[in-house]
């Protein structure tokens, strides 16, 4: 940390930071220049809070010279996390492709769906069984019916689960239905919950906010990390901008940030970052081609019946037929799609 | 709602478009152009799915014609509502100032605090015990110690209590010591807490998730009201934007947008809005010249210390000149800072 | 400047990085810590690109301690510039009120509406002979001749002309016509146009871009200011965000901020920032509150038959409302709207 | 165009927009329903105005049915433009690679770049005269010299010049030395200049500006369109969110929007729309698998030592290391990479 004393800073100001700092248990480091003085801090005391130092009397700026986030950062662990997901590892060269309907329905629906996106080389089953509505008058889920029915489908397939879940009191029913837990973007600052799943030790699919920068990202990871939980996906979702064409903007940025950042697996959700299902298809391929070691993607039989999200759901043939698309061109980034090892 | 249909929709399109709608139970009324069709949706049916009508055949666009959040808005209640605190009633004249620390951290402080604040003419009491903090690394607050402190400090000064709750479990806990639920801006779209706070039948101070529209405020705090529970107070404090030299863009279009939309009271958080303390004055000022109903406003005895946000907060002295000049200029807008009716 | 070294940098990286620093005609001041080394940049030398410095091999990050802008800084210039305008000193507690229609489409209308705002208070007249419109199927407005109207209106009313120009070989032309020559939000940062107005030496009023930050506002005022013409009116009108409810999002921030950071007045422009004329009224006296030297409004006789931005056009009699209530607040911030001394 | 009439709508409301609508050369369709009236424009009139009509009494929005731009529309011209660049046609499969430094910093760089990028399979070659800075004190290109240095390695190499113009008044003496005029970001709304490009019936390289939708961009095209220049690359360069890790935000989801909705061919700027060399293979991928017709990328033989946008210029061998993965995914999206037929 750099703290930036104003030109006008006393010697007593400057004292006064000095010591300040010391009392954290830190050494400082004076750089008396002609029109002002700056003072490193180093060595490893206690977390010292940036904006106190800054309300300090003269003081004109306190700069950070390392980022927040630790446990999920590539120095502390620099190679590639690998996540075990029905016989891929997430974070390998095998692309996780994880496919289903936004929410869960009805038992038939979700089975259905679960045969037609393992047949096209789908690596795991989502679907919704609690949905967050912008609405209380729109559809909210099945509740744990649709959970069971989810389970139902594993059981028929051998896809593994990937679920949302809002409420931190309800992890422990999840627990016996899920196999990946998903964050979804309204919570990725949600810490009740953040500390449940972490708590948990069950693989986590963290979205991004939908207006939370790269670092907030990783610093929401850093929490369910902290309890020793190191199976979180990251996944890039759309943001928020100006650009009301489409339902958010695709941050694709994000993905070689965060590959070089972390060394957590980067997966992309391209049904919800452009929202439309015409475009789905050019999103998903540019996501591989930037590097994303895997997709979400909402897949629907009937999307003009679909009790949620049908604008921007595939059809299973359309979802096929983009799969073979990814088999195609995975190899020029050096990735592949794995016929999965199913579980049964 | 209305749908148009492309310029090459078949009649069959067209005839499937109507068919459905009336499944719904709605009437249709046609209107046929040289270039297009355009089909109003009549009268009242079952929820309709404007993305599902948009995927079928023919269809270009679905357009609502009114808004859907419906016990928040002026229609559905036309006068101003009206919450009682501390003697007055937020949404009325009179001015609500909620002022106090941004987190409570020790019993020594929260007291001298509630009673510098009430001196300057404070309504009530904000100090969080329970902290939403970016990083695991951060001070979280003292939890149900610092509740306990704000409760005594309630009955030292007679001051309501205003504090946040960030876990649906813990709902039933604050019930035991605080006055006013606060939901903080990344629980805007935290579902199972809006659940929550509006069975508790508290009044609840809704804070604006830092990207959600206005639209989406008024639709969580929908969740909220759909529970019975009308005493909502909405809360602009700032949204996320590309400018960085302050720490959010303070929306002040949103208040009067709001007042307009919506019977519920406005109030206006100047510290986050702006993030510098140094600003806070202005921005204060501001809100109440547009209309806000009422400030919470972050207020440190010693700002270089606090475990949080000192860098927005003011010092004990600074907020009463700035109540001062609210009651200044209040009465330009026909509104007034009422001494407040002490408890005690 | 600081150059922050990463933690593996080598003594050749940290010899060389000095040594370009030299190069350059600065003193380096070192501080090596046991983790990274951290270099002052010292005394006054040749312009450095701290993107250059930040692509040597071993660097980290560069960090500014100064901002970039000089002569539009309150450091440079610690009094506050006044600009007269029509009698008074716009920057002084006397408000500058700029009102007219966005477009002027015939004599008669630019006329009667000089007259109108004459008479409710307003100190200058604003309208757009030369428009830019998102369309080129819009009405582009009606080039000289309106200017020629335009000055007429000032010859019946004494009030200034303040109008856009968006061609810098036209700035001559204007100089016939105009008082004040307005810079667009779309063309703050056209840099021929800045050129040619601060070569001019007529007052500026430039809006800031709909998607600039206020160090880049500050810096397009630099580039007039650097011709020597001191005349710069910086001009808040809302910036883009994800809201759409409103046209803009007004950046009230920025009125306290530009106030500290520079010397030049600062007018906000509430009709652009909301876009809807019934907020209008509450994002003016908030403008006032938070600081702003003054405002410049759309007022139109016909809003409904209006060429451009009806929408967010007041009518005149709502408009000398508004002057009356701005009246009554000013005082509550150290302000007055002066009755302007005619010309004739 | 459709006008929703408000639920208090009176019968006169309702007859004055009709007789207003016919009076501009349209039919009206009525549909009245039990709580409100809806009226459908319907023909071919003169332009309305729906602000104007939105401002009349009883009417609550006016809605748009199509979109504002024809000439850039997919409807105007089914079939993909296509634009002949040194042999190839931009919009084809063949794709088109633009690349050089930022600036022309003196002779010999340029030529010797222009040698580089042709030998790793670029189609022309990209350089400014004019620089558009954000700061006045920093480097402004070379202006004319610069342009003749362009024109010398053209003359070496056979690619044609890609080069920025700023001001309408220079648009005569680009066309002695370019082949394509840049429109760069900052410009895209700069009515003059696009009128002087349409006019000269130049190719042009168009870029969105930092906060322009893309329904903007088309419009801007439309004004060069109008013109009867037809030769318009639309490109996508980044937009300005809240992420600042980045400089800019990729909006990969408008290179398929902009595929859909318009002929002209879209180029992707993956040097400006991520800021950091390190970044742009992963965006350049991107770009290409999600339908871009070309890129235009930032070389540099000495990044740490360019004039400017040396933070996120490739060097030569990286950027022919980048056109050799372009090699090797394009056929994976029906695309190649042509060895260019050089015009000596």
């Amino acid at each position: 940390m750099i703290v930036v004393m104003s030109t006008n800073a006393s010697t007593q100001d400057i004292s006064e930071v000095i010591a300040r700092i010391r009392s954290m248990g830190y050494d400082v480091h004076l750089s008396e220049g002609k029109e002002r003085t700056i003072i490193g801090v180093i060595g490893r005391g206690r977390p010292i809070d940036r904006e106190q130092l800054g309300l300090m009397s003269g003081v004109q700026n306190v700069m950070p010279v390392s980022h927040p986030y630790k446990i999920a950062s590539r120095e502390f662990h620099p190679d590639d996390t690998l996540i075990p997901l029905n016989g891929i590892k997430v974070g390998s060269p095998d692309l996780a492709i994880i496919a289903g309907p936004c929410a869960v329905e009805n038992r038939t629906q979700i089975i259905e769906m679960a045969h037609a996106v393992r047949e096209a080389g789908a690596t795991a089953l989502r679907g919704g069984a609690f949905k967050p509505r912008t609405s209380p008058y729109s559809f909210q889920g099945l509740g744990e019916e649709g959970l069971r029915y989810l389970a139902e489908a594993r059981e028929e397939t051998g896809l593994p689960v990937v679920t949302e879940v809002m409420d931190p009191q309800l992890v422990p029913m999840f627990c016996d239905y899920a196999d990946v837990f998903q964050i979804g973007a309204r919570n990725m600052q949600n810490y009740a919950l953040l500390h449940a799943v972490g708590e948990s030790q069950f693989p986590v699919l963290l979205k991004r906010g939908m207006s939370s920068t790269i670092e907030e990202l990783l610093m929401a990871a850093e929490y369910i990390l902290s309890h020793g939980n190191m199976r979180v996906m990251l996944c890039e979702r759309g943001i928020r901008t100006f650009e009301t064409f489409t339902r958010n903007t695709f941050d694709i940025n994000a993905i070689p940030v965060l590959k070089q950042a972390s060394h957590l697996p980067v997966i992309a959700d391209p049904s919800h970052a452009v929202g439309k299902w015409e475009y789905v298809e050019s999103i998903s391929l540019a996501a591989i081609a930037a590097g994303a070691d895997g997709l979400i993607l909402e897949v629907h039989a009937d999307p003009e019946h679909a009790e949620s999200d049908g604008r921007q759901s595939l059809k299973p043939e359309r979802f096929a037929a983009l799969v073979e698309k990814i088999r195609r061109l995975a190899p020029a980034v050096g990735r592949q799609v794995e016929t999965p090892v199913l579980a049964r």
